[in-house]
């Protein structure tokens, strides 16, 4: 653990430092509060769509965040090309939102199969959903409403392990306690807020954070860092929150005022 | 107006309780606020473009949202197929915002005559517009500036009941005050603030909550439950607002904390 | 500096008394953002990417916003015909947002100098791109990474200056400090805030701002009004931030609030 709480100070302090920009193909809903979390730890954002845009800053980033949610048509080569050129030159962060709902979204992640993501950012029914795609379990359970959890976080740890072990990178997994894997360490990180649950965002953001600590520290780290972030703003956010509007202000306030201290402090065990 | 209220409390209780999903294809502007807004009422949200995801929406949940703001080409297939389907197996909250601007809006709008919202949402403007352009009546009145209204609240009254009658479902017109019809009933709906017309998204996002509780009860309970949570909600956080931006957080923070017995104790007068 | 003062209070006056309505083509990321900031000062929205509806527009406004950001296939043709009629009929504010990148984005801003612009707005690295572009400038400097400017501000002084004489309108160059020219006269603007780096969409919705009072008075001033009043509301939120999002909320706030005195009396020099 002294180890991993090392990594994590250096991860949270590189980011303030350097400021990488960990662009991102990401859906419509929470698009502004992808940039502004991404920003609030320290990085920058860059959104596109166009397909050669997505190769583009494959390329010339460390690591980009790619999330399936509200797909439009041009959004299949885009996201298709980005990964490819990604897992060639880079790495990228997946965000396998409404796994199971529609034909484009299906392909897309079944394909990425072939160039997979170094970390995937999920809640249990997505992470489940994803594993069972992938063949990498076959187990029945795993089911997705929307955005929404049917799974625990618990039942979702064999899938993690799997997913990882399979991409050699990392997994998160999000719900009311989150679980990070490599397939080897399996980190629980405790905190943050059910107000997570009550505004909309809030794994779409973390995934696009986990992009930003990408650039800087290897997968496992990066998920980890990403996570404790969320978890320790979270806490600080509720403690002031009079509603949902509020907490969300108050979390981005508190995620753009934590150090690399405060996410190595965050409280975890190792599962 | 003692039935109806006991109606409005069950409305907003069930959604908190059961935490239904109303999806939408709305525009870009204000969709997270339209997706903040259903999860703080209690609901939840999944926001979809593609033509084969609109018709899987509109088949899993019991009412989904139609918003024809910020077309983009794709929409129209995807627009029209979740309308059929929504009027052919559960329902369909329409917006009919910018109403007369582009070949695309307008064809789109005039075709849903042939498979009706069962709600309505707009301001006076639009809701003369769209009975205007669906010929049931026969007036020269009304005219749409963008998302502003020209008209009062008052003068859409018998285009409101005329397009009610019709889809045999309800309709509420939004402005200083509002009024909700099914076509025999009409209520006066009080309280809000003039901060509503000072942020984007509230309209929008009041018809986004419509299409949360049409999931759990009649049309015309849906219709008067959202808007007298926008009411009550409103009144709240204005009295909290610093400027414009405050407001909106006040507004979605009292929207998280109604309950059903808030919604139905909202001033309100049968026309 | 009196006549500019003068000027300054009557147009930000003159948007409060007529809400000018001012469309816009823009990205995705801070599209709710730059709405609420042109709602804030005074003005009306209107976001369209259909393209015989960015013509439209571009026909009843007296200005539109264009921002090349977040390109999809679709807006080539939207932005193209959108700039040509506002050119004609109106005029248009462009943001060269991530200006070298993509080939749509270089294809739209090199036909841009056919029809320009009569505001341009974006950081230093930007304006020297674009100048670069059009052949106003033969200098090798200037570099873009995505939105952030690698530039100073001072740095972009000439390129402002040609641009401008070349449009026959003003550009603003966004940074530390701001500078705001027509090519014969150029001020300096000073106020604004940290915090304006470090959310997103502080350059877009100042973009948005200049359009709304672009259509009530002439380049120059519309384009010092609105950088004044960022500079202004952006001084007031910072006494008021514990972090990145209530800064957010705290500016849009003051924007709401701000009278044309309060634009005018921000502190300026002539260069």
């Amino acid at each position: 653990m002294k180890e991993i709480k090392q990594a994590l100070v250096k991860a949270g302090d590189d980011v303030r430092a350097t400021g990488p920009m960990a662009p991102s193909i990401t859906n419509f809903v929470t698009i502004d509060f992808v940039a502004n979390a991404q920003i609030a730890v320290g990085g920058s954002a860059a959104m596109v769509y166009m397909p050669d845009e997505g190769e583009v800053m494959a390329e010339i980033a460390n690591c980009i965040y790619i999330n399936v949610g509200t797909l439009m048509p041009s959004h299949g080569d885009t996201m298709a090309a980005a990964a490819k050129r990604a897992y060639e030159k880079s790495a990228y962060v997946l965000d396998p939102v409404a796994i199971g709902v529609g034909e484009l979204r299906t392909k897309l992640l079944s394909d990425m199969k072939e160039y997979p993501p170094k970390i995937v950012r999920g809640n249990a029914s997505e992470i489940i959903s994803l594993a069972k795609m992938w063949g990498l379990i076959d187990s029945d359970k795993g089911s997705v409403r929307g955005v929404d959890s049917t799974d625990t976080v618990e039942s979702a740890k064999a899938s993690a392990e799997a997913l990882a072990k399979f991409t050699g990178g990392a997994v998160c997994v999000s719900g009311k306690e989150d679980i990070v894997t490599d397939g080897e360490r399996t980190v629980r990180s405790f905190g943050g807020s059910e107000y997570f649950a009550r505004i909309t965002g809030s794994g779409c953001s973390l995934g696009g954070v986990c992009a930003v600590y990408a650039s800087v520290t290897d997968p496992f780290t990066a998920a980890l860092a990403a996570t404790n972030a969320y978890n320790v703003a979270g806490k600080i956010a509720e403690r002031e929150a009079k509603g949902t509007a509020s907490f969300k202000v108050a979390f981005l306030d508190a995620l753009s005022n934590l150090a690399g201290e405060d996410i190595a402090n965050c409280e975890m065990e190792v599962l």
